[in-house]
């Protein structure tokens, strides 16, 4: 089987035997088959323990070779010591990968990279390992996460996400959640024994299900390598790489944490910009891009038209806009005419970006305005500003009704309504930017973040990304267009795609 | 009377006109009076009104000639044309102040920019006015608030403000309520046809119960004079500015918004870099410095120990520390031993970032590490990590009982505790930077995200003020390091004050 093959595999076992299986509540040799049963792992489990008999309702062996079959993978959560002795028995009986989780190896003391040196040796000899000090893969087409995984989406989708760090994975897996995010794969690779950054970029590159790449990278092995790779890949695919450990400090850090050396910022910088991959510093900013390359990608151009309430954040967009080099087209006489007769006069601005002053204007309205742009005007994707959703609180106390929920006052469903007849009816994608200021823990309150909640996941039902703060997403589309200019630069192609609206959200349901 | 003595009369009113008062619910002339009486307004009330009898319990007046008393201040909210004859009525009777919040003025036509020259022609007879096209002043000492002023706190604090935009004093005076920021007063003076920025920089620079300066800014009419002001005070408090309308996007918007020319953007950065100004591009930035600067100005240096728990992160933040300018010292062997002995081995790393491994660690374990290195490290600041809020969640259900509330497994009570003993003990302020990862709208994760927000309560009430990312709890205390060496190298001064942590929290309770 070639490395494609293999990795398939072991991201979509049909049978998994987990080596330090436990049947202590708590334990996490319990924790793990408890997620994955919970994910809706359906193949086969073999728990291996001396000493159990029954975990969770399956039969437990006392060793590898007691198992009715050759499992698909292995999974390894015993102590380092004890690992090489099962993946060599897992040689023996022919499982063709493995994940160990176990930690202990060059991360820790001289005595644990010898050990880890072992591991390698093994690998050579016919399995592939991911580890060890990992968390383990998140494969939702298979039901199999990572520890801790409570409460990641059973929903495949187009994003494969690799990360040394382990808690990586676990964050982004339930930060995507509620971002509309989906993966075809995410694996924590951790020590990186055998299969690493450059292996993970190869098999998401030529994996059909998987149309963006995503890392949390602290090293690599073979810069060379890495870099050749990434040259022939992210012009196929987005590739988008948070590189830590950038800094002396940050290098003595990652050292400490999967042994891995950091490397010198001006080179990555260069590699980065040479290959088209798309830089992000942090996780938040890495949502923020998976988000926009989910739903957005392609996007016809810089051209953009920014409808909402709030002369302050209008001037700040404005702001933001020009320093990322987006643009806000001055829009015709007749356009600005029209969207003038549906403000309220005073406090409001019908050019671009479009002020409705009164920031409690429903949003029916904000609809309205941006057809007539999307009719007079060339723009190639809207921003709209909803905001002070605490307004709710106020008409709600106004209603004098306490007990009526605050979704009574959400104009939230009519905006989602809108953005699904403007993206049929003209083809434009549209983003919202959702700042909120009521953040304390007043009930009230934390009530009415279930709202902005519910808010978000309405507009990406309908395939438009949400964004807590007009940086934000300025920041994210900007990053889009730049990656959209390398690539058109590259191929001398004006038009990247169908660029055509995604309706309903792009994600592969179970 | 002087400026100071009528802006301070005007700010604390103790008799207050309202033209354009309404008896009709939900009208904005009577949700002033509902948002002042809500919040604590004692003084006397008069409503003018030509129609109605009674608003709220009190009696109505047809005008202002027929009031008992010359009150101290008078808010008008009457259409654009009727503010005129309002105003010459208010000089007649010696009126000191004016605020007035409509709109329709130089912002929107024309005749408006026609009838504001003529609130400018008044305003130099003697009435100090703030506005038109204004939301009001904050001011909580005195009961008075802004519209739409629902949820500020009824605290007083160290922050003055100033801005242009209405809606940022709403949105500041809502978010800040959550962070621990409090006002001596906010103003918003729209249109600036008197009182303007210049007026508000004295205004807050002479006035004793404010510590630290902030303002929203589209444009100055007198740059020279600013700058001047901003030279002499900014070295004696803290001035935050977010200068919008910097970029000719960001200009044209501020135009339609209050009428204001924005202004070269290099001249501004050359301005603020001069005088010592700290420049901040939006709301949220905005907020994190005000929360650095009332809790942890003056800081000692920028020697800075990290404690917490994930390694990504940790390396993520000794990245994101150098890039700043902070640093974080090596720790003698011994102290790396001492806190070796509290870690679980394998994942943890006992050098400075500290990290914890496991993420599940107990606050405790947090806190004795904190004392090992206040002991034996010369370190100026701590920055304690505690994320995965989202595993209370795992432990409820470990725990087999699903009523019992998430914050039966918080442990940021014992870090409060923790931490209010490290700031008696070592005199050394911390910094809590909380991720959190699991912002569905699953009910369960709603439920977390008040855990979340008690957490920060928590730690705001020992002085420690909250980020929710790493990233920007570093840009907050980079800026603010920035401008103590500024101010160190203008007086030469090493020691910039008693450095004292501030326990409990430097607010004035009403």
């Amino acid at each position: 089987m070639n490395d494609q093959k293999i990795l398939d595999r072991i991201l979509h076992p049909k049978s998994l035997a987990l080596v330090g299986a436990s049947g202590t509540p708590g334990k996490f040799g319990w924790l793990y088959p408890k997620a994955i049963f919970d994910i809706g792992y359906s193949g086969k489990f073999y728990p291996i323990n001396p000493t159990a008999d029954e975990i969770l309702g399956h039969r437990v062996y006392r060793s590898l070779s007691e198992l009715p079959e050759t499992p698909d993978l292995m999974v390894v959560t015993v102590p380092a010591k004890y690992v090489k002795g099962y993946l060599e028995e897992a040689v023996e009986i022919g499982i063709p990968g493995a994940v160990v989780m176990s930690s202990g190896f060059s991360e820790f003391s001289p005595e644990g990279e010898e050990m880890e040196r072992e591991l390698a040796d093994i690998a050579g000899r016919g399995i592939r390992i991911i580890g060890p000090n990992c968390f383990g893969i998140y494969s939702p087409k298979a039901g199999i996460t990572v520890i801790p995984g409570a409460g990641f989406s059973r929903e495949a989708g187009p994003v494969g996400f690799f990360s040394q760090s382990g808690g990586m994975v676990s964050d982004i897996g339930q930060m995507a959640m509620s971002r509309g995010i989906r993966f075809s794969a995410a694996v924590s690779y951790g020590n990186a024994v055998d299969v690493d950054e450059a292996v993970m970029l190869r098999y998401f590159a030529d994996d059909p299900n998987t149309k963006i790449i995503s890392a949390y990278i602290e090293g690599v092995k073979d810069g060379r390598r890495f870099f050749e790779l990434l040259r022939e890949i992210a012009n196929k695919k987005p590739v988008v790489i948070w590189k830590s450990g950038l800094t002396d400090a940050g290098g003595r850090a990652a050292q400490s944490h999967t042994g891995s050396m950091g490397g010198d910022r001006e080179i990555w910088e260069a590699l980065f910009a040479q290959t088209g991959v798309i830089p992000v510093r942090g996780l938040e900013e890495m949502l923020d891009l998976l988000m926009v390359l989910t739903y957005i990608h392609p996007l016809g151009g810089r051209d953009i038209a920014i409808v909402g309430g709030g002369g302050g954040l209008a001037v700040e967009s404005a702001d933001l806009m020009d320093l990322a080099g987006l643009n806000l087209p001055v829009f015709s006489q007749e356009t600005s005419k029209k969207i003038g007769a549906l403000l309220q006069g005073a406090g409001s601005s019908p050019t671009n970006p479009v002020d409705v002053g009164n920031p409690v204007v429903h949003a029916s309205t904000l609809v309205e305005i941006m057809k007539i742009i999307a009719e007079g005007e060339k723009v190639e994707l809207f921003f709209v500003i909803q905001f002070l959703f605490h307004i709710y609180i106020l008409f709600r106390r106004m209603s004098g009704q306490k007990d009526i929920p605050l979704s009574t006052f959400a104009t939230y469903p009519a905006l989602a309504d809108g953005i699904r007849e403007i993206c049929g009816a003209y083809n434009l994608p549209v983003i919202g930017v959702f700042p909120e200021t009521a953040t304390s823990e007043n009930p009230e309150e934390v009530e009415l973040e279930l709202e902005w909640r519910k808010a978000r996941s309405a507009l990406l039902d309908v395939g438009a990304p949400v964004y807590p703060s007009m940086e934000r997403a300025v920041n994210a589309v900007s990053k889009l267009a730049d990656y959209q200019d390398f690539l058109r630069h590259l191929t001398g192609k004006k038009d990247l795609g169908d660029g055509k609206c995604r309706l309903p959200r792009p994600l592969e349901r179970l």
